[in-house]
């Protein structure tokens, strides 16, 4: 079980092809993980899941123990069972929530003790017992527990490593399930000497996979490709990469180019409901007066459900109308992007043409306002420090 | 175009089975619309619609007219298209509407000047424009413009008849597309004289169908039912007749057995959204502690994809989460919950079984709460009475 081959290497980048086979089916990769965080990617059935292409679902740990909980969900026979999602499934430790989304949380050498954000009942994560709720949940890969501080400070982020490393070592000794992958994570912030230690750390311990957090959440864009340069040559060559929460289409394309095996980011489905809509020309707001009278589908040449049926002025006429079938329809067409840009990323590095598909995506694709992402960075930096502070 | 052929008739009750054929295909009744007041059946798609077995959807006239406007919808080739619902479609004429949602509103002999809902701007409707917004959308079957008064008010009833009688013979004469079906529409309130009186008065005028307006407006279930006791008989036996916003299980059992043969309710979608799940048992509330862990299918034996997929649980747990994907799983059960009981009524009438099944259903089918729908019923009279006279 759990065997990765790789299949094609992308000559002038470290791009891979390869098969990661998991109880639940084999994944091709690189692959990208749409997010159902509470059990369901959301406005998506399993069959819309399936007929988009998704392979591997993601689920978060911290959602589901607090509700409906992990004992439920393993009555039910597992998550596979309970949401109807026959694929492989991942699951995050739930460390990273605890640290953004908890009402309140205190940290020692064993573990972390938070608040719900739901109704601020008190809780407690250790390294045993977020594989023990990962083992109750039953996902086909799962995370050892990690700390995921503010990538730009140095100080805490060698403090944190210490414990993250030791976490990694008790969640090993932990695991008592033979078919969950449990990967380590890779964390040291944006620094190159922090990044080096934790994966030669990691790899000594010889995961069957190996995750990158910490990454998308505060950085620059330069900063975290610079720092997947220095991280991803430390990890085992013949073994699965994770690049967690990342992301853009245009980081996909460059984590691929790095040497990345997996992803997942909630932005697909997140946008959509915002009404953005990916094209490879960029997103379009949908909301926007000048597509009203638009007859054409959203991304001619798109084989989604939606772009197969509906004109761009029947979806703004739904999002304007806040009818909640436009949050559907955009989901569809969004993952169904993501999905056919890692087809074509694996058929470009299969055929060798990777290098010039990177370089002809990135022209066209034409990227957010640079200004307004830096603000909503700053913003995003700002309300992290406060919570990992508070 | 537009024949009805009635195929079988109930025995011991007023009940039949008919076929309508319209442009976009032949209606087997008695038939339920599910209805699709912004061009979308709230969370399903045309495929939704389909494989859950709607056969005629209701769209609203008044906001189809404000949002997108009915020009743009004509200009994609009319609702069908707009939509993509290949099937045949209802609008009413928009006047329920007026009288029920606008901001404000004022009558006179010729039409209705109001205030829309969305941004307080003036519109008018008269019966002209009204059928030339229903033939910009171009639906199969369409409403003359009418009004709905208090249904208790017998005077104000009288009144109201008199303009709707005279709106009805204009919305003929300003009919100029001659593949839509326009349907007179009687009123009268629970009065006896008026409502046999607006019966004859439009079966004189020789509609292709017939509707039963402002009923289920106000009014209690007997008088409801009384009213269509003294009026059905008085229509055209060879025409179809459509109960407007009708409604409840039972009110459907209970229209068939009088001859009704078109329903359309928000009802099933709505009670979806907010976690009511029809049975042949009477309604569920899937929010309640009671489905925390219970492995069941909504309603054992229903073909739906809710039912075959998912357990209460999964679904109790969406609902908590507040995930919309609930909501979706919930209207196709309900939506389909219905089309499974019109095609139950249909079989027992041609076998000749429907006064046996009607009798049973109404045994084993549990009405909600008495009290809690007079004190709804008490409230939805007030506010109505209020925007009558606001």
């Amino acid at each position: 079980m759990f065997h990765f081959t790789i299949t094609a290497t992308g000559a002038s980048t470290a791009a891979r092809t390869g098969v990661f086979a998991t109880p639940h089916g084999s994944l091709i990769t690189p692959v990208f993980a749409p997010v159902g965080t509470q059990a369901t990617v959301k406005t998506l059935t399993p069959r819309d899941l399936a007929e988009v292409g998704a392979t591997l679902v993601l689920a978060n740990t911290y959602h589901l123990y607090l509700r409906p909980g992990t004992a439920l969900v393993a009555d039910f026979g597992g998550l596979h069972n309970f949401m109807g999602w026959p694929g492989p499934l991942l699951t995050d430790s739930g460390g990273f929530q605890v640290f953004s989304l908890a009402q309140w949380r205190k940290l020692d050498a064993d573990g972390v003790t938070f608040r719900s954000h739901i109704d601020g009942s008190l809780h407690r994560f250790t390294p045993e017992n977020a594989v023990a709720a990962q083992e109750a949940l039953g996902a086909d890969i799962i995370m050892c527990l990690d700390e995921c501080p503010d990538p730009l400070d140095h100080g805490y982020n060698e403090e944190a490593l210490r414990r993250t490393h030791a976490w990694a070592e008790r969640c090993r000794a932990a695991q008592r399930r033979a078919d969950q992958a449990l990967f380590g994570i890779v964390q040291g912030g944006i620094f190159d000497d922090l990044r080096v230690a934790s994966a030669r750390t990691l790899a000594a311990l010889d995961f069957p996979g190996y995750a990158i957090g910490g990454l998308s959440v505060g950085e620059t864009k330069p900063q975290m490709y610079a720092t997947l340069d220095v991280t991803v040559p430390e990890l085992p060559a013949g073994k699965p990469r994770y690049l967690m929460g990342v992301g853009a289409p245009e980081d996909i394309v460059e984590g691929v180019a790095r040497g990345i095996d997996i992803f997942d980011c909630v932005l697909p489905t997140r946008v959509a409901r915002n009404g953005g809509l990916f094209t490879r020309q960029g997103r379009m707001n949908l909301r926007n007066a000048q597509y009203a009278a638009d007859p054409l589908p959203v991304e001619p040449g798109c084989d989604c459900y939606t772009c197969q049926h509906f004109p761009r002025a029947y979806l703004r006429h739904l999002f304007k109308a806040e009818e909640t079938l436009a949050l559907h329809l955009a989901t569809v067409h969004n993952v169904r992007f993501m999905l056919r840009l890692m087809a074509d990323i694996r058929g470009h590095i299969a055929a060798g043409t990777f290098a010039a598909f990177r370089e002809q995506f990135l022209v066209e694709y034409k990227l957010p306002n640079q200004e307004v992402r830096h603000a909503q960075r700053a913003a995003y930096v700002a309300r992290r420090r406060e919570a990992m502070t508070g």
